[in-house]
């Protein structure tokens, strides 16, 4: 018997409304869920009781009715080991990147952020030093993204560096996207270029076998600066935000891309029940990524589909909307959407139909899907 | 030179709007600051951008405001090793513990809250039970204090549980308390009965011991069940949150007693430029808090005065609405505010005059305090 399990037997003074009850012997693995099978799991009975809660659980971030405007609430924590590697990660480029990932979530609503509260988890091997450079990341992107830093929690850790960050966001009420939305004929988008942040994760990752194996050589870097960039210091695509009002266009979905295109795209026909046909001609690829993908030999394409971290934007327009974004030298139609029971392809440059399969980066199992 | 030196190295491509500099070699250690001195460094320079972003950090929430009503924005973050002990802290307590502390921020604000999102660092140890055990607690808590769980992040860790939740909760703006606001003559009230945690706590790290010696042995805590639950699954004060509306009563200023009273009280007391003496003898203690603390041996006004996580609420009101509290049975007057220059006593029983110190549960040093 171990000591816990005599707390758990239910008592007078510590039942939890008398319903706790000994846990049982079994156990699942979480392994076996992945990250989305736990959130369901987890999400299974929550009920929401107030009525400005709008949206809970299920989208970037939850929306929540503030009278004119809908509020926005997400959040997201970055372990050491897991989404970080200190020894090539600077420390003012996390504290950048754990804003920049946030403030992502709130532009996914097709909002903007306005506030953020950070949680610090910091083990006695961080100095001062350190973390107020860690803070000077975040102060830079706090302000490069117009987000007020308004309050926080410092602890200790008794490992490595925990960062949790949860923002605060607002979007006109009629302006909210959401994953769900999408009609079959709309037109599928995508900002900017993908797969650079992975390819440049593979560049740190040799770079650093190849420091640890002889700690004299210095990183060749160099030439891999913008897909290292990407990799360590993403932005968020608030740019787009303010474009597609001007541009008077309403997302009839949308998501950004942390966990690679195919898995996002999944999110969309999942939430829409659509499919998409993604063609691989219009995937907007940077010739660094390229090149480098190639140098590992790695399929560039694997890399836009299944890499992680872009923090770009993916989302659908009614057709009405093209002749808006067409000459829109960051948006790219990469794909349209279909009816469900056409299921989810991309079509090659040879004119192959692929099926697309989820294989974004699972945050439970990273370092698995990383070696 | 190590590898990340290399990276923090200003180059075009990876540096933080030109200004990132390489890090000086100097190291100040974390617990020279402590928590607040922590904070307070990391704070300098923080601007807010947004108007409506009324109170950033230095309170219980951030302030956000909504037109009709304040927003308000609060953080915490509780690390396995650090806030709890899974050989003693059940997973569903665990959960009630940790939505219940952050609602506590919130009503420190006149707040209720209202919508929450929870990020999880979980090792692979745990199980889908054990997360879902955990889960059961923060339904539960979110059930009792009504606040929507609408969303989170799931993560895997690379050593213990970490739990880090946000709340967003609502006050009438002109109900909201800070941590300012006492003027002298101010009477300083505090619900409940404090000291219980920290007293339960030393009750629980006896019995592990023992169990740890002998695992045989049953842990005795029949006799100690209110001081235990009063550590395991802490409440937040919401209800009196609703009696002081009832009431007609806006406390002057507010804070919650997460760190012991003498800390709560030393932070009114920078907020609001003004003294506070204290009374022993109004001091409220449970007498099973009283009798247990003798037993091991220590003071028990020690443990209202520097234990942790209570949770109950600390403020002060005008004395024009004295009469209007004087007959709640869960109120205690257990001082008064003077100027600033008078400082901060504890009035004992003897009648002397003991300056207050901020011997508070310093986060970042839990384990130094803890021995």
């Amino acid at each position: 018997m171990r000591f816990d399990d005599v707390r758990l037997t239910p008592n007078k003074g510590l039942s939890l409304h008398g319903k706790t009850k000994r846990m049982s012997d079994k156990r699942t693995e979480l392994s076996k869920l992945g990250e989305f099978g736990l959130i369901e799991r987890l999400s299974e009975g929550v009920q929401l009781q107030h009525k400005n809660s709008v949206k809970g659980i299920g989208d970037d971030a939850a929306v929540i009715d503030q009278g004119k405007d809908y509020g926005l609430l997400s959040t997201d924590m970055l372990v050491e080991g897991v989404h970080f590697d200190l020894s090539y990660a600077p420390l003012p480029h996390l504290g950048y990147k754990a804003i920049a990932v946030n403030a992502s979530d709130i532009a996914a609503m097709n909002g903007l952020p306005k506030q953020v509260v950070i949680a610090l988890g910091i083990s006695n091997r961080f100095s001062l030093e350190a973390v107020e450079a860690l803070y000077q990341g975040m102060k830079a992107a706090a302000k490069d993204f117009k987000i007020d830093l308004v309050g926080g929690d410092t602890t200790s850790s008794k490992s490595g560096l925990i960062i949790s960050v949860s923002v605060y966001g607002q979007v006109e009420k009629e302006r909210v996207a959401y994953r769900k939305g999408t009609k079959p004929h709309d037109i599928l988008c995508v900002t900017g270029d993908l797969g650079a942040a992975f390819v440049g994760l593979q560049v740190l990752e040799r770079e650093k076998q190849t420091f640890l194996a002889n700690p004299n050589m210095q990183p060749k870097l160099d030439e891999y600066t913008y897909i290292v960039e990407r990799q360590l210091k993403p932005t968020a695509r608030l740019d787009i935000i303010h474009e597609l009002k001007g541009l008077g266009v309403i997302p009839t979905a949308m998501i950004d891309v942390s966990d690679g295109l195919a898995s996002e795209c999944l999110h969309l026909s999942n939430h829409g029940h659509v499919g998409f046909a993604i063609y691989e001609e219009q995937l907007p690829i940077d010739k660094m990524t390229f090149d480098t993908a190639v140098e590992f030999q790695m399929d560039p394409v694997t890399a836009v589909m299944n890499g992680g971290e872009d923090y770009e934007l993916l989302f659908t327009i009614d057709q009405k909307d093209h002749e808006k974004l067409e000459k829109h030298a960051d948006i790219h139609f990469i794909g349209h959407a279909h009816e469900a029971t056409k299921g989810n392809v991309l079509v090659t440059k040879k004119g192959n139909v692929v099926p697309i399969t989820a294989q974004g980066w699972d945050h439970l199992n990273q370092e698995h899907k990383k070696d």
